[in-house]
């Protein structure tokens, strides 16, 4: 396994990475660390994790770890994320997937990991509706690995599903500064959730995603049963960086809206988190100005 | 003219109120101040300006000073907030009114004075459409005193038409922690503004009152003109008191219902409000316990 980092290679190449997690702590002294993806073997598998707020460094960073004719494989949130890297390597050679866990960066080369760990996935190009022989072998190898993953028959049913958390609890812990916890204790807030959710599940049946009902109670039992989270998009937003509005909400918005079917507390979700993003970025901007 | 305070009663009676006005400063170094209202003498006009989150205090404040037949007169933000006053003394003694101003109580016995005077009344009975002698007399008594006041024939439309402010702006201005300025200067933000002032405008229709469409563009255009300025409800937030949540969003929304007008945006609001209460209020209860 190689990685390609950004800020913490130099962190990372000497003290390697460290994962806490409930299902035990353990340390990496040694990674064969990147910073430059013109060092990277080709690859068999090029696993895509970068924010999608920095696509555009897409075309710079794919195409050496993907020149021996290896695939990507693209654990973004948000809905067609995988068109950016589609770009790059074409949509046949792309495989995307959800990442159903809690888990933060809280610092240079160190994960926490709080709760769940399943990843699904499955190929992106729109007419495969099955699990190919290599998706199955990406499977196999990341069950070996001890990894919770399951392959997917239908990528765009396990992205309006992961949409239809991440879109209420990431757009409402950021607007209402709570944590998950606080919202699934609230009366009013699970009220409002819900609402979103339903709209989400009604947007990916207007889009043919039929999602049975009972995931808009699982969605809320999971969470309730979740340790008490901080959204990426949350510690985004305290950190003052960029949030993924666009891919998240935007997108989601604009394929409903295509297919004729409105979301307008998602859409005043996103408004609130445009104008919230704005701010962030402008007041990053000024103390960077500052400092 | 006699005032009856409360947290302000020790300060008031030492030293009197002080306005500061872009209109000129004044003080009132005298005033008829008074703790109880036991003390007051029958008044012709009680002005109820207590904020509608103690409203439960009226049956105990409004026998005093109207107890020689006076009138009360509302001037409390939200819909229908008349209706406790109407419980004391009877619908047909009551008048109510919108402050179409901005002032912000700064400290004990101190009011700032922002922007705009105007304070638009008329009587509170269902079946009256007209200005009628009591309220003219009134008026003029105001307009006499320098007050920028106006006597309307549709109280109910002066309310809604003053909703169409309150709503987006004291909502968002809290949910998204920010002043007036910033909400109009973010296209985000005004999109969102636009669309709720339209379902306030919409749901007025549907409960019979006829708002002419040019309102919605005036509500952003005097916003834009205006200082830039904490809405009572982000003061109240801030200062970690009860939001009036009830009478400026929950009983708009309940008569829209009623009528068949749903208004999504502004339910999320008041759902989100509440959230922002509840929790605001138990942090207030938990700070005064460390005191």
């Amino acid at each position: 396994v190689h990685f390609l980092l950004h800020g913490d290679f130099d962190h990372v190449a000497r003290h390697g990475l460290r994962v806490e997690s409930p299902w035990g702590d353990f340390h990496l002294p040694h990674v064969h660390a990147h910073r430059d993806p013109e060092s990277m073997p080709p690859c068999d598998v090029t696993i895509v994790a970068l924010k999608t707020t920095r696509n555009e460094l897409l075309p710079q960073l794919l195409p050496a770890p993907t020149r021996g004719g290896g695939v990507v494989l693209v654990l973004q949130n948000g809905l067609d994320v995988e068109a950016a890297s589609a770009a790059v390597v074409g949509a046949e050679r792309v495989l995307g997937g959800c990442c159903f866990l809690c888990s933060n960066k809280v610092g240079k080369g160190h994960i926490r990991h709080l709760d769940y760990g399943r990843i699904v996935f499955g190929e992106y190009a729109s007419d495969c509706r099955e699990v190919t022989p290599r998706a199955a072998r990406i499977r196999d190898e990341m069950v070996a690995a001890g990894i919770d993953v399951e392959a997917s028959e239908d990528l765009p049913l396990t992205r309006w599903r992961k949409l239809m958390w991440n879109i209420p609890f990431n757009g409402l812990s950021v607007v209402l500064d709570a944590s998950t916890k606080e919202l699934v204790e609230d009366a009013d807030a699970v009220e409002l959730v819900v609402e979103i959710i339903r709209e989400v599940h009604a947007a990916a049946g207007a889009c043919g995603v039929d999602i049975p009902e009972q995931y808009i109670a699982k969605t809320i039992d999971v969470t309730r049963a979740m340790v008490p989270y901080d959204s990426s998009m949350r510690l985004d937003y305290l950190q003052q960086r960029p949030m993924e509005v666009e891919a998240i909400f935007a997108t989601p918005i604009r394929r409903a809206h295509d297919r004729g079917a409105e979301m307008p507390r998602v859409e005043m979700l996103c408004q609130q988190l445009r104008f919230l993003d704005a701010r962030n970025v402008s007041r990053a901007a000024s103390s960077r100005q500052l400092g």
